[in-house]
């Protein structure tokens, strides 16, 4: 193998408030080699989500935290170099969690084998991936969407949002997005078949969802929090229910915020719901099957945001936060 | 008959804020008669409950709220007097919902007979009546214990709380009640037979609830919100349950309070919803067999606080709500 050196990012600060460039470094290790029963996997697309920022604090999320001058986690679609294990052989394509380098060594436990299909590899850490699984789980196992329902999702021309749009349409609902901007809501109007959009940076938020929403909101797919949530809030129906998947307006945010108001919880008799896909990986072969091959007939619309190289991963983490990407965010490696 | 006046309470005023007894003017009406498919009923008890503040208000709650001049609404139970409706006869004890009156004409539907048993037919608007069906469907539907799971249940002591706590003992739970005073919390605990109990008068209801819950809290049966919510949330566990059943110290406030910071809501995947019991009448009958069965056979404790007169009612009322009951309140009409 020619290339004899890995480049990896680290976290090297554990930031508070708003990520910085510093808070990265990027280094050079030599490559590493498969051990006994290990595979030694190039990554060719490396996944950047909004979770990762909790992963930098140093108090417990749902997962443990990044160790200071450890490698960034995340997730990575890349293909076999070297097997030592019987389960995977050279050329295997292959989703796992290698993080932010561009080899990793993995026993294998965390790897799923994937095929080459009519899209291209980086869906599998997006639409075909984490965050099109997590849409499904949230819309369906917690959303339980009906024929004629209102659909809101906010982040809505993102890797989540915009499958929670597209199944919630095929299942005969009026799909109304939340996203940031003229263009992100042209897309998943014109693009992905939303029957409207509010732009929140426009200044009206609470206007524009009453006005695209005239039947209120039966199912709030919550991405992002803060302001967004609260202008939903008065908009719902009766019996409504919130899938609560991310806080994307509060992940940088040294003060917390909440719901105002709780009467309408209890008037409304709304059910709130804080879920993370992986809690239900027996929901994930289904999930798979069903967004592949919707994904592969070209049935579900998609869009990224591809960054070349993995020194400039950083950099474009920080730019999620203030939703400079559009569509997923990935980093192509090789 | 004798008596042919009938002594109601009507509501004269529409309260902001703190409920007033000039809110409410005593009249006497002539007694009404039965019509045709009518019954004329003598009410024994009447119901006292929270959620008939929301019913003073104007704005639209999950039921329409009562007109100026109007008799208060309220759960009673009473004796048919009179029956014009083949299927009730003179005698027949029925729970209904006559309201704040002596007497009262329903046409039946209302109206569900009910059986002379081993215990006070006042029970039937307490631990065999609606707080005992919405103390059953919140926990059981929502909260779903698990043999060893820790509930926390806020106004302890009082209908609903009483049996959500004993409920839950009986699946096995460590249950911690949390109440006002001293009295309540040795009631939950001697009594009922609450594993702890907070008293949230105290002063430092937070450290107490620590102290009281050290494997957190899996599911919390809300009846009060504010500062007990605000408490409760940083000891939840993963995948708590919160069962939103009433909001008892924000009914009386033009302010409301909300939760504070929802990431806790995220990370630890907690499922919060509203509910009313009315909702889910399907599961009316199976909820009162069981719990008219523990209730006869001695096994759920109750207490009640009776107040004598239909004039004493708005007094009584006012004190709900500062916690100057213990138990279930009901005032006694004949």
């Amino acid at each position: 193998m020619a290339t004899t050196m890995n480049k990896q990012v680290l976290m090297a600060n554990r930031p508070t408030g708003w990520v910085k460039e510093s808070d990265f470094r990027i280094v050079e290790q030599p490559l590493p080699s498969a051990g006994d029963g290990e595979v030694l996997v190039r990554n060719l697309f490396l996944s950047l989500d909004p979770y990762m920022r909790g992963r930098m604090n140093a108090s417990k999320s749902y997962a443990a935290g990044v160790e200071l001058g450890a490698v960034m986690v995340g997730g990575t679609v890349g293909e076999v170099m070297e097997s030592r294990n019987p389960a995977f052989k050279a050329g295997d394509i292959v989703v796992g969690s290698s993080g932010w380098q561009q080899y990793g060594v993995s026993d294998g436990k965390d790897l799923r084998k994937v095929a080459r299909r009519n899209f291209p590899l980086s869906l599998y850490l997006g639409t075909v991936g984490m965050p099109g699984v997590t849409a499904w789980i949230g819309l369906n196992r917690i959303g339980q969407p009906k024929a004629k329902e209102t659909v809101v999702v906010s982040a809505a021309s993102g890797a989540v949002g915009s499958v929670v749009g597209q199944l919630a349409k095929r299942q005969g609902c009026r799909v109304v997005g939340i996203a940031g901007g003229a263009l992100k809501c042209a897309y998943t109007m014109e693009d992905l078949g939303f029957d409207g959009c509010v732009d929140y940076k426009a200044g009206h938020i609470a206007h524009d969802l009453e006005r695209e929403t005239p039947d209120g909101i039966d199912i709030y797919f919550e991405n992002v929090g803060g302001e967004v949530l609260e202008a939903v809030i008065p908009r719902l129906n009766s019996f409504a229910r919130i899938p609560l998947c991310g806080l994307i307006s509060d992940y940088n945010s040294t003060t917390a915020r909440g719901i105002p108001d709780m009467r309408q919880f209890l008037i409304k008799r709304v059910k709130l719901q804080g879920f993370i896909c992986s809690d239900t990986m027996e929901l994930w072969p289904e999930a798979l099957k069903q967004l592949g091959d919707l994904a592969e007939n070209g049935t579900l619309k998609y869009r990224e945001t591809i960054v070349e190289g993995i020194e400039n991963a950083p950099k474009a983490f920080i730019g999620l936060f203030k939703g400079e990407n559009f569509g997923k965010l990935v980093v192509k490696l090789a």
